[in-house]
C-alpha cells in the first residue's frame, strides 16, 4: 500500500510567506498557503510570525510532525498572532525524521531575531559548516538550512541590515535555494543564481506572498506577479517592494524534476506551465514510442497528464483504468505479508470493464524499484487486458542528485542495472518506452535545465561535496 | 470547502461480513472490507466478531467516530479475536451523530448473542416500535436496526433456529435492508424482497464474504460468485452455504442513485457495472441535452465518469480542468467568512491553461443547493471559458426517499422552488440540461428500479411512515 | 507499582444526580461530584442530563473510559445541555473492561426515556435475566443496571408513573444497590433496603442532590440533610420532593468495608463519621495487639488513619515512614521483570530518618496478596527498622462477597489458605494483628453490618445466586 | 483548584544522568530517576541518550510538554537506544512555556555532539551572551543553557578535551548550576562553586548516576555515594570515575529552598536529611511562636513535617485535618467564577469530626498571596474549628532570587507590602508567626546557606545583573 507513495522520487520542502501591512494575523493565510503547498512535503509543517508594530523580536512558532491540517488547530493558529510571518512543508530527506529538524528555523542573535524557511540543498555545506564550527558555532540540527542561519547571523554583525547580510551569505553557499526570511520587520525571499528551485511573487489587496509555486497563489485568491528572479533578493516592508539582483547570471538551470513530477499541475513555474508540459511530455512519448493500442491511461495520479498528452497526440482514446481509494491514507495499516497478496488492490482497483479485451497505454512519470509498475499490469492482465504498454515520462534515473530531490540510492533503482528492455520483461509489460534525454528541452518549453539525474551534466562545481550531500 | 461534500446527497451505509472456516483472525479481513466500502459512510464504523470454536456467546466488537483508518489502530485489531465477524461503516442520516447509535449492534438475548450491522431504512419503524414498546421493549439507541434485532430476538424464542427468527423478521419489516448478521456459529446476510439496498456473496479461499459492494471483494483479492437475491436469506457456516427464498418476489426496485452516485466505479451490482451506467448516463445526456463546446469536463471526483461518457457519445474531447487537493480533508479547518473568497478554491483549483478561451461542457451527478456549482462556473469563466454548459446526470430532486437516502430538506434543494431555467440562471451557466427520466432505465441496463426521489412512484405502500421516517 | 493499587479491595461504583430547578446546566456540577466519588471507581464514567423544560425524551449523554478529568474535556462538558442529570463512576468488576458496560445508561421505552446509574450487585440477576429473557428481552450489556433498567421499563406499561414502576421492580431485585435515575422530569434515588449501598440528600441553593456519599455534597459546596433510609425512593420534581418507604425494614445491614477502605475519610455515612470509624478501628487493634514499639506508622494512603488511632490509643508516638510519589499514576510504564528490585521504592520511598533504629508498628486497612506489606517490611528493615509489627485494621477476608465488592478469588488471598502466624512469617513481620471481629460493631458505632466477607453471615437468602454473581 | 499549586515556589529543573557500562540501555533507568525528580518540575521534560559503543555523534533525543508519565510512552522509550544517557524535568520560569525551551539540549559543534540539562540560572547571562553574539552566534532558545552550551562549544575548539572545555566555561559563567552533560563517551555533572543547586552521586551495580536529588537514587534502587563538591567537575567513562576540584572554594551558600520546600521529604542534601530539617523547623516554629491549642495540623502536603515537628516539640497532638482529592490534577477544568465558591472544598475537604470544637495549629511552608490560606482557615472555621494559628515554616519573602527560584512578583506577594499583622487580619487568623532569620541555621544543621530571599545577602556579586535575570 504506502509501498506506492514510498516509491516516489520526493522532493524536500515547499516555503510559503506573507506580509499583511494592515496588520491581519497571518497565521491564517499561511495555513491554507501550505496546505496548497502539501504536495511538496508531508512529514513535518510549521509556521513562524511576528508582529510589523509590535516589540522587535518576537517571533511566535509552532511545528509539528504530520499533515498541516493535522499538525495545526483552530486554538493553535489563534495562538499565532503577528502580521507577517513564514510556514514550511518538509520531508525528511536524510535517515532521521526528527521534530528538530522541522522548520521555519527562529533563531535570536546579536542583532535580533530571525525565522527561516528553506527549500533545496548547499553542495557546499560540509565546508561551511566547518568554517563555523572552527570559530565556535554549535548546531541543533543536522540541516543545511541552520548552515545558511547561521551565515546570515554572522554577516549580521559586520553589516548594515539582513539584506546585505543575505547577500553575503548568498555569496558563499553553493546549491539550490529557495528561502522565505522572516526579520522582524520584513519579509524576504532569496532564489539560488541557477533558479534549481522554484520561487515566485503574488499579491492579494495589499498583502505581498512569496511562495514556492504558484498554485499557493491561485489556490488562495492571490494573483501571481511574476518569478522571483534566479539569484535575486527581494524584500518587502510596510513601505514596499526592493529588488536586490547583484547575484543574477545569465546561466540559468531550472530542477526538470519540477516539471515532470514535484509541481503542481496547476502551477506555472518560470513561465511553463506544469499541466502544458505533462501534456508535452506524453505527445512527446507518443512520437517517440507509438503502440499499436485501444486506449490511453495513466497511473493516478501522476500519471493522468502525460497520458492524456499521449492521448491528444496519437489518437488513441484516453480511458481511466483504475479506481483510487483516496481513504487509504498516511495512518493506515499496512497488510501482513500473508494479507499482501489480497490488498494489492486496495489503493487502486482497475476498471475491468474499461480494460477487458484491450490493448492497453500505461502512461507514468517515472519507474523507481518497479514493483508497483508490475503490480499495476498484472492486475490490468488478470482483468483482461490484452497487452499492456508502458511509457514513462521522464528518462530513467542513472545519477545522484545533490540539490534536494531525494532519489532512492542506486541499488533500489531498477534503472541503474537494468537495460529497458530487462526491465520491460522484469515489470511483465508489453512494450516500455522511456522518455528520451532529447525530448526533454522541449516540454520544458526550452527553459535552461538541470537534467543531471539523467545525464551526469551538473550545473555547478561539485567539489568538497560529500555522498552526504546526496539527498 | 466542506460545503463541497456536505452538499452531496449521502448513503447511509455498507456492510461486510466474513467467515473464515480455517480459524484465521477475521478483524483485519473486515477492516480492508470496510476500508473498500468507506465511500459509503464516512462518520462512525464498527467491527464485531466471534469465534465460532470457541464458547458461544462471546462477541468482541469495538466502534468509534471517524473514518475506519482513525478508528482501528494495529493494537485494536489485534484484540479482536474471532474468526467470523461483521462490520459496518456510517452515516448518521439523523440529526444526532452519537457513538451510541453506531454499528453493529451487539445483544444479548435469551437464545445467545447476535451481532448485527444495517444498511437501509425501513418504512414502518414506529408501527413495529410501538409495537414492541407495548411489550416491554426497551431501546438503547434511535435505530431502525436496534428496531429488526429487536423484532429476530423476540421471534428467535419461538422458533427453531435463527434463520428462522430472521425469517419471522423479513415478513414483518417493511423498507429497504441490507444486513449481515453474525449469530455465534453462522454469518448470515437478509436482501430487502424488492432489492432496494445492494448486497453480494464472494469467496477468497474457504472464506465467504457477504458485502455490501462488489467493489470490497475484488479490493481484497476475492472473488465475486452473485449478488445476494431480493428476499434472500444466506447462511454460512462450517458446512457450507444454505439459502432461504421464501420472500423472493418477481418485482424488485433497485435503487437508481446506487448507479448514479452511491456505489463505486469498479462495483457490478445487479449485474450492472456502476462505470459503465455512468458512461451510459453521459451518452444520454450527450443526446439530450447537446451543446457547441471545445471540450467535456467533469467535477472531481463524481461528475468524471459522465463527462467521459459525454466526450465519447459527442465527440467533444474530454479534459481534465481542475486540480483537487486530496490533503484538503475532514479534519480542515473551515476559512472565517471572511476568508471564505480567497479559499473558494482552495480545494478544487482550475488548470487555467486548459480553459482558457474554451467553450465547456460541465458535468456533475446532481445540484443540490447549486453553490458549489456556482461558484465552479465562476471559476471557470474567471480563468478565461468562454462559455459553461452544465449537465446532470440525474433528474432533478424532488421527493423525499424514506429507504435510506439522505436527500436534504426541500428548503435545501434548489429544483424544489425553481425551474432547470431559473437555476441556469442561478449559477450563471449558458445552458443547464439535466438528465431526463426516460432515460433511467437504459442507464442500468434496464433493471427494474426505485426512482421515487425523481417520479414519486415509490415501490411499496406508506402508510404509517411518518415523516421521521424520511431521511 | 501498579500492583499496590491492583492489591486492593474493588469497590464497584459511585453515583451523582442533581436537579437545578432554576435551569442552570447539571454537568458542571456532576462533573466536580463524580470527582469527589472518584475514589469508588476509576475505570470508566459518564454523564446523563436533560432538560426539564425542554421536549420530553431528549437524553444527553457522554461515557469514556478512564478518570473523569480524563474523560470529561470543556468542549464536551459544554456540549452537555440540560439542568437535570446523573453521573457514575464505575470500577470494571467482570473480566471485560468495555465502554459499552460504562453508565449511566440510557434508554427509550414505552413510555419515554430513562437514564440510570448503579452502585451494587444483584444476586438474583440470573433469574430476573432469564424471565426477561423469556418475554423477549434483548441484552445490550452483561451488567445488572440493564436488568434493573429492563424491570423498570416493563413495569412501567401497567403503572402509573416512573416512581411505581421502580416502587415494583424493587420488589422483584435482590441485592444491594444505590441507584440514581433521570426520568425527563424527575430525579430519582433509590435505597436497597437494608442499605448495603450508601446513598445521600443534599442540597445547594434550591437544587437538590443525591449521591453515594457526603462528601460529595461536601467537597461541592452542598449541604448534607439525611442518608436516604434503606428501602426509600426519592423523588425529586420542580414540585419538590416526596418519598415512599413501602420498602424500609427495621434490619439493615450496611456494608462494612465502606467503613474500613471504600468511603472517604470525610464522608458520614448512616451517621458515622468515616474517620472517627477508622480511628476507632485503630484502638481496637491497639487494645486487642499492643505492641513494645517506638512509632506507630501507615501505609499511604489507606493505613494513615488507623495507625493515627493506634498512636492515640497505645500512646505510642505517630510517624510518617513512606514518601509516596503521586507522579507515579495509573498510565505509568511498569519496570520490566528485570527492573522491578530496583524500582520496587519508587512509588513509596522509606524516610530512613525517621525509621532507623526504631521499632516500627504498621498499619494498615487490609492484606490481600501479602507482597506488598513483605515489600514495605524489607524497606523498613533495610532502613535500619528494628522490628516491624503489622496491625491490620480489618479481619482476613474467607468469605465471597455477592453485593458489589470486589474481592480477589480464594487463590489470591493470602488468608484463605494461611493462619495469621503463617503470614506473619511470610511477610516476614516481628508480629501480625488482625482486626477481631467483635470489634467491628464498635468500630462502625454499633451500626446494623454485613461482614459477610468476614464471617459468612449473608444478610440474604443467595438461592440461585450463582458464582457469576459473586463479584 | 489550580491556585493552590500555582500559588506556590517554584523550583527551575531536576537533572538525572546515567552509564551503564555493561551496555543495557539508559532510557529505561532515565524515565525512572525523573519520575522520581518530578516534584522539581513539571513542565516539560526530556531524555537524550548514546552509545558509548557505538559511533560518536549519534545523540537521540525525545523532549514533550507534560509530565514523564504522559511524555513517555512505552514505544518511545523503547525507541531510545543508548547506554548513556541524561534527562531533564522543567518548570519553565519564563512567561512562554515552549517545547523549544524543554531540556535536555542536543548540540552538534566542531568537536562532535553535545547533550546538556541544567539546573539553575546564571546572573551574568546577559554578558555572556553578548560576548557570544558578538563573535556570531546564534540562539534557538531563551534558556541559561544554551550560553552555558555555547560557551563549551567554543572552548573545546582550543582544549584537549571536554572536561577542559568545561572548566574554562565554569571559570566564565556566574550563578547557580547543576549540570549533567552527555559527551559520546562520558558522562559529566559538574556543580557551581557555592553549592547553590545540589547534585550527587549514586551508583547501582557497575552503573554510575548522577542527579539532583539522592531520592532519585534511593527511590531506583541505587546506593548514594556522596555529594558533588561544589565547584566540582566529575566525570564518568568507561575506565570509571575522575574528578577535578580546580574551583571548589571553601565558600559555600546552599539554597535554603531545598530545606523548605523544594527538595523531598526522602533525599538527604549536603549531609541534612530534608525530613530532618522541616522537624527542626517545625521545632523551632514552636518554640518561638507558641500557642494555646488542641491539636497541630498541616496544609497537604507541604505543611505537614514542619506540623509534625511543631507537635513533637509541643507537645500538641498532631492531627490530619484535611482530606487531599488527588484525582483533582493538573488537566482538570477549572471552575468558573460562579462556581468557585462551591469548589473551594474539591482538592482539599476539612475533616470536620477532627476540627468541630478544636483550637488549631496549622502550619504551612510559605504565604504567598495569602489567599490559599484564607480559603483554608474559612474552611476549618466553618467546620467548628475554636480558632486557627498559622504558623509559616519559613521567613517572609522579601527579596528577588537570581539563581533559579521562581518567586512572584512583588506584586503577588502578600509579604512585600504588609506587615504580619496586618496579613494575619488578612487571612482571618487567630496569630501568626513566621520562622525567624535566626532559626534558619539550625535547621539545616549549620550549613554555609544562600538565604538572601529573605535577608538580602546575596552570595555572588550581582554587577550586570538584570532584572531579566530574575526568575
Amino acid at each position: 500500500m504506502e509501498s506506492q507513495s514510498a516509491m516516489k522520487i520526493k522532493e524536500a520542502c515547499g516555503v510559503y510567506g506573507i506580509f499583511h501591512p494592515n496588520g491581519e494575523d497571518a497565521a491564517s493565510s499561511i495555513y491554507y498557503g501550505l496546505c496548497s503547498l502539501q504536495h511538496r512535503g508531508q512529514e513535518s509543517c510549521g509556521i513562524a510570525v511576528c508582529d510589523t508594530k509590535g516589540p522587535k523580536g518576537n517571533m511566535n512558532a509552532y511545528k509539528g510532525m504530520g499533515l498541516v491540517g493535522e499538525v495545526f488547530k483552530a486554538e493553535i493558529l489563534e495562538g499565532l498572532h503577528g502580521n507577517l510571518g513564514i510556514g514550511h512543508v518538509r520531508y525528511s530527506t536524510t535517515g532521521a525524521t526528527t521534530l528538530s529538524n522541522a522548520q521555519p528555523l527562529v533563531l535570536n542573535y546579536i542583532k535580533g531575531t530571525l525565522a527561516l524557511a528553506h527549500n533545496g540543498n548547499l553542495v557546499n555545506t560540509q565546508d561551511l559548516r566547518c568554517e563555523l564550527e572552527q570559530t565556535g558555532a554549535i548546531f541543533h540540527t543536522t540541516t543545511d538550512s541552520e548552515v545558511i542561519a547561521y551565515c546570515i547571523a554572522r554577516e549580521r554583525v559586520n553589516t548594515h541590515n539582513v539584506e546585505e547580510a543575505i547577500l553575503h551569505t548568498a555569496k558563499k553557499i553553493r546549491g539550490a535555494y529557495g528561502l522565505v526570511i522572516a526579520s522582524p520587520r520584513k519579509l524576504i525571499g532569496v532564489r539560488d543564481p541557477l533558479g534549481l528551485k522554484p520561487l515566485c511573487l503574488g499579491k492579494r489587496g495589499s498583502s505581498y506572498i512569496i511562495a514556492s509555486e504558484s498554485c499557493a497563489l491561485s489556490a488562495t485568491g492571490a494573483e501571481f506577479i511574476r518569478d522571483i528572479r534566479p539569484g535575486e533578493i527581494i524584500t518587502i516592508t510596510a513601505d514596499g517592494i526592493t529588488s536586490n539582483c547583484q547575484l543574477c547570471h545569465k546561466t540559468h538551470a531550472h530542477c526538470i524534476f519540477e516539471y515532470i513530477y514535484f509541481a503542481r499541475l496547476d502551477s506555472t513555474l518560470d513561465g511553463v506551465n506544469i499541466y502544458d508540459a505533462r501534456i508535452r511530455a506524453g505527445a512527446a512519448l507518443a512520437a517517440s514510442y507509438p503502440a499499436d493500442a485501444d486506449l490511453v491511461t495513466g497511473v493516478p495520479d501522476s500519471g493522468i497528464p502525460a497520458a492524456k498528452g499521449y492521448s491528444e497526440a496519437s489518437g488513441i482514446p484516453f480511458a481511466l483504468a483504475f479506481y483510487k481509494n483516496s481513504y487509504v491514507g498516511r495512518t493506515f495499516i499496512k497488510p501482513t505479508q500473508k494479507e499482501r497478496e489480497s490488498s494489492v488492490r486496495l489503493k487502486l482497483n482497475v476498471l475491468e470493464s474499461v480494460v477487458r479485451g484491450k490493448r492497453i497505454i500505461l502512461v507514468d512519470d517515472s519507474i523507481v524499484r518497479g514493483t508497483t509498475m508490475a503490480n499495476l499490469i498484472r492486475m490490468l492482465k488478470n482483468a483482461g487486458a490484452k497487452s499492456v504498454h508502458v511509457r514513462v515520462s521522464s528518462p530513467p534515473f542513472l545519477y545522484p542528485c545533490y540539490f534536494g530531490t531525494d532519489i532512492p540510492s542506486n541499488k533500489q533503482l531498477i534503472a541503474s542495472s537494468h537495460t529497458a528492455d530487462e526491465i520491460c520483461a522484469m515489470i511483465g509489460a508489453d512494450s516500455l518506452g522511456y522518455m528520451r534525454l532529447e525530448d526533454l528541452p522541449s516540454m520544458a518549453d526550452h527553459l535552461p535545465l538541470c537534467k543531471a539525474c539523467f545525464d551526469s551534466q551538473y550545473p555547478m562545481d561539485l567539489t568538497g561535496c560529500t555522498e552526504d550531500n546526496k539527498q
